[in-house]
């Protein structure tokens, strides 16, 4: 087996990428703007400034600048993790007995376990520029959660986190984490909120999900003086800042002359697959090569396979703006998959455009199937993967497979997003045999529909 | 502040050490040998092949061959995760606003958690190369256990691990990491082996012990055909594969023309100080170089600072050899602390041979110091540590505050050794002031210190 490529490639720090990248400015077709609930017009600045930072309202509407830059005092957070491995899985590789070759960007080699850090640190940042006194979020794995309270402990911020209640109460460990960086945390939906005391009348007993989650957190922080909402994925400003993912991951396998056929990544509001992709979409767009890039979903959550492109709030107590996306209804919660951040209803605006328009392809997978699949990976490669990222690496390890059935020597990059280290309970249960796979019916799906919002 | 030196300084695979680093060639006074507790004869390598592979006695009885090569098939498991970085904590310098200058060797970035992955992929390679059907240990935090669980898993070897009940209770998801990895875990003291049911009827109640659980994994290796015991710390062996840390060390540091004056590691049975000062010693015994070398143990199981230079039992059931440590008695069963990994009762012979030798120093310090050094390091260089860990960083914020009063630049390197993602109930009971900071008296100490056995 051929080494020259080393099992790790790391950039040098002077590599790491002094902008993110706008795959906006790229897109012919530009990701249809927010609108309003109440008027179906356009969002405006001055509207979003209410819910959002100002410096981040504006990169949320640059649809035309490519490259945006990184302030310095993001770089020098980033130079305390980043820049992150790309690595080659060679023994994996062995294992499946394939001639494909299989790379990963391994993003969970921080105290918050995953990509989230990129974005937290960054929004949290302009909140901090802008005299704030504090944000608030909602979180679903906890990852996002951990992410931003990392960020806010750097920067002396006030951090408010609405915890998905499914995972509060399986990952007991998370939310200590996120004490231990000072936050506070409260399981959603709360009585805490208007919102919350809604829900909860409507679904007594509900396990919640991302989208009851971020309207308390929008309640809370649009009610309160010296705060603003922050999100942790969808939004087009979040896509924006995980570019540095894709940026860095561009930039390893150009120092070794490596052009992948197939990248994939997996896909719940969509922050880690659009920034993973990101520059090679840009290629593609400029017409300068071709990848085959795709989305892997929960089966239980499919947006993208299972979802209608349509305007839709991105949130279940519905005040937030509209996002025309790919969803399964605001109303839709999932069944409790131990993804946790993948348990969302919409995907992001910027991947929906790029999916409606064949740029890049969705399949759904099962639980059951992506355990097996972490499981696999975690023996051989030494990583114990989050259960969202061990979604890509059901799929890789597929496309791998049918690579050692054609003989093909394809190039396959994953983004492995974080750990599993506060998913255990859900490995126990996947040993134990008591993992459901449950997915929704055409029937669930179609009174979900039904209660789409009318947008001409 | 200039910034050269970059925050993570990674050697290339190519510069990982191709032979680990022996201390014991370089010392004049060379570590007392293990003895039979019967005899009071040296063990012979036909003695200690009952317990140990063959391959593993022969390094633990090498004080001699100063280089010993690292197999192919053990480096490229270190590829996995290895060259590990180390940081130049910046952002901690300028928290303190001190004028020293303070690294660590971050060995935490693997799913093991930490640095005992490096010894165990070893010790179950030579068990896999001599034929057996797999190995029997202890583990305390669940650190040690969950890396042998990793390297049996990839190499197809049977694991059965003795896990201090204590750690067994406070820690279900490392437990559940284990599992993950194939191995079975049973909380000791155990009715499962003899002397695991003489502990409990003695000491009913109690939490356990490293001492306790080795017991027991030597007694099951022992009668069962084709299994031999590994242990993740205390032994030459382990302190010679542990060696990688230091030479890594030492080689980042070199690249870069620094030179440390004081390293700094915590200390339970020694693996990871010993490993991290190996080479930094060997130029101190050679006269090539001098460097303040300070082992930091939990003050509720003090070895170093108030335990005996003596001939002891390595475990409680008083069935494996003796060896010539500091040590509380092998009697002696710490309070329950949460540093897991550092409630032993001995230390390493060879440290303790260097320590009695002058050539190092030791201090103890309290577990509600550890965790507010812990925090504080946390939320500024972005790692959450293990309580382990912790003791070290305690010191070394020590140390900087000092240069801070006296104004002196020292360069500071210490070992952090593994994250505290495991260690959840810890930071809790931290946050909640529930935490114990329980000190051994005089009169306990001498009453462990009466059972030592008696040698010449």
């Amino acid at each position: 087996m051929a080494k020259e490529i080393p099992y790790k490639i790391y950039l040098e720090e002077n590599e790491m990428p002094d902008s993110w990248y706008n795959v906006r400015a790229d897109m012919k077709n530009k990701p249809a703007p927010l609108i309003n609930p109440g008027t179906h017009q356009p969002m405006t600045a001055a509207e979003l400034g209410g819910v959002f930072c100002d410096d981040l309202v504006a990169q949320e509407l640059d649809d035309t600048t490519a490259y945006i830059p990184i302030p310095d005092e993001i770089r020098s957070f980033y130079r305390m993790y980043r820049p992150s491995p790309l690595v080659r899985a060679y023994c994996l590789e062995e294992k499946l007995q394939t001639p494909a070759k299989i790379y990963y960007k391994f993003e969970g080699n921080n105290t918050s376990g995953s990509h989230k850090l990129n974005s937290a640190i960054a929004q949290a940042y302009y909140a901090k520029k802008q005299g704030l006194k504090g944000v608030t979020t909602e979180t679903g794995a906890g990852q996002w959660g951990t992410a931003l309270s990392m960020a806010c402990a750097y920067l002396g911020l006030d951090c408010k986190v609405f915890m998905v209640k499914v995972s509060y109460e399986q990952k007991p460990f998370r939310r200590e984490v996120m004490r231990t960086y000072g936050a506070s945390v409260t399981p959603s939906p709360s009585s805490d909120t208007a919102i919350g005391r809604r829900i909860l009348a409507e679904h007594p007993g509900t396990t919640g999900s991302l989208g009851c989650a971020i309207s308390e957190a929008v309640e809370v922080a649009t009610t309160n003086e010296g705060y603003r909402y922050v999100l942790g994925s969808v939004l087009n400003q979040v896509l924006l800042h995980q570019s540095v993912i894709g940026l860095e991951t561009k930039a390893a396998l150009d120092k070794y002359g490596i052009k992948p056929d197939i990248i994939i990544g997996c896909a719940g509001g969509g922050s880690n697959l659009g920034g993973l992709i990101s520059p090679f979409m840009g290629e593609k767009l400029r017409g300068e090569a071709d990848y085959q890039i795709i989305a892997i979903e929960p089966a239980s959550c499919p947006s993208f396979t299972r979802g209608r492109f349509a305007y839709d709030f991105a949130d279940t107590g519905m005040i937030c703006p509209l996002a025309k996306m790919y969803t399964l209804g605001s109303n839709f919660i999932p069944s409790p998959n131990h993804a946790g951040g993948l348990r969302y209803h919409g995907m992001s605006p910027i991947l929906s455009q790029l999916y409606h328009d064949g740029l890049m392809e969705a399949r759904s997978v099962e639980q059951t199937s992506v355990f097996e699949a972490a499981e696999q990976f975690a023996r051989v490669e030494g990583i114990l993967p989050a259960p969202e990222s061990a979604h890509a690496i059901r799929a890789a390890i597929d496309e791998a497979i049918k690579c050692k059935e054609t003989g093909e020597e394809k190039t396959i990059v994953f983004g492995l997003t974080g750990t599993g280290y506060f998913d255990m309970v859900a490995y126990e249960k996947f040993h134990n045999g008591e993992m459901s796979d449950y997915i929704p019916t055409d029937e669930e799906l179609e009174a979900s529909f039904a209660k789409l919002p009318k947008v001409d």
